[in-house]
């Protein structure tokens, strides 16, 4: 069986979430069946949103030094449970010697499927991946563009990237409440389904708490490691 | 910082359990703060109970060259968050160039700093650390031998292997109804303080469970960890 390498550690809380929801997808009954994962959780990683403001020193080669870590240990794969790190997963995947799946487009399948055609998705993430194109840019072979619904620049700066923040320090209850109110406010805008596109969020939010459907995108990459992974 | 080399997949969710008891002992405010990890979770090691009846092959191998590819990924020192594990610590330190710290020491430390001198401590684990001595024969400098109260034969065999078993494979209200009734016993019998001494064990009781206070050998090896990083 191959071993998945898992580069996180962006961040911490993330990544342990990213791997237990590898488990839940992994029909097991002992130790022995469960994913072979080797995992970098290494988070002095500099921030990926602020390198895309151009505040921050860029994260690429503290990426490259973690996948190659996984490498030396054994992974026959990587995946990265950060959104915001693909804005670098070409420079990346340039670099290392393994295959990487794409979290953007395991959780774009998800969405996809449970939309439908005409769809209207929301994107709740961080400014660097809602104003890079990360997922709106990102098209699937065969798939019809959806209309997309994001946040206003007021919500991005006084809940959304306050919401993550609270997140990633450990203030759960903090988090929860911000995300929760910009959730509702693209409901109400008119979105369908709502992508969690941001590792820190799932930590926080599901539908019962948006109050419509919802796609984490954590757990599709984490499905679809599964999937891939049983395939070989 | 040092970087913790965590010697998993004995079994996966022990693994995640202990990660997030690392960060839960950690006061940080942002991804960077956290400690750095990096985790094998290769969960093909053989069975350390079945090892230890003479029912299984050796996991000596196995969990050598997972601490090879810890070390191998930058690992300065390696921990094994599975206390049956612990029955061959020797013989992996002796393989391995980094320093190991030993699980059954810091939850020794945190029972005997509990309980107090002349304190009764009951224990809840797998066969193989019961009858193996891994507790009861370990003596910390300085310190008085406690008292020591197991569970039956019986018990071990028709609850707290199951009950193991049971949370291993995810059947965590099982596992916790089996483990909860053999705590009962042990307190009624005039434990004053129990340890959960499998780190399956932690996943699905705790003191309010027990109704006693608990020494959670997973979260003692965590705060154990933290010291020793921030040391460094």
């Amino acid at each position: 069986m191959d071993v998945v390498g898992v580069l996180g550690g962006m961040g911490p809380l993330a990544t342990i979430d990213f791997m237990r929801k590898v488990l839940d997808a992994t029909p097991a009954e002992r130790d022995q069946d469960h994913v072979p994962m080797i995992v970098s959780c290494l988070p002095r990683i500099p921030d990926r949103t602020a390198a895309f403001r151009g505040a921050g020193d860029s994260p690429l080669d503290a990426i490259v030094d973690c996948g190659r870590r996984l490498e030396s240990a054994g992974a026959d794969l990587i995946v990265m449970p950060c959104n915001t790190a693909h804005l670098w997963f070409d420079a990346v995947q340039a670099r290392l010697q393994r295959p990487m799946l794409h979290l953007v487009d395991a959780a774009l399948h998800e969405a996809l499927a449970l939309a439908g055609p005409r769809a209207r998705l929301g994107l709740l993430a961080t400014d660097a991946t809602v104003a890079s194109g990360l997922y709106i840019n990102r098209h699937l072979p065969d798939s019809t563009a959806p209309a997309w619904l994001m946040p206003t620049a007021g919500e991005m700066l006084e809940q959304v990237m306050p919401g993550i923040e609270a997140v990633k320090a450990g203030r759960l209850d903090m988090g929860q409440a911000l995300l929760a109110e910009v959730a509702s406010a693209l409901r109400r805008r008119g979105a369908d389904v709502l992508v969690l596109g941001c590792t820190e969020i799932p930590l926080v939010l599901d539908a019962a708490a948006c109050g419509l459907p919802v796609v984490d995108a954590t757990a599709a990459l984490a499905r679809e490691v599964v999937a891939h992974i049983r395939r070989c």
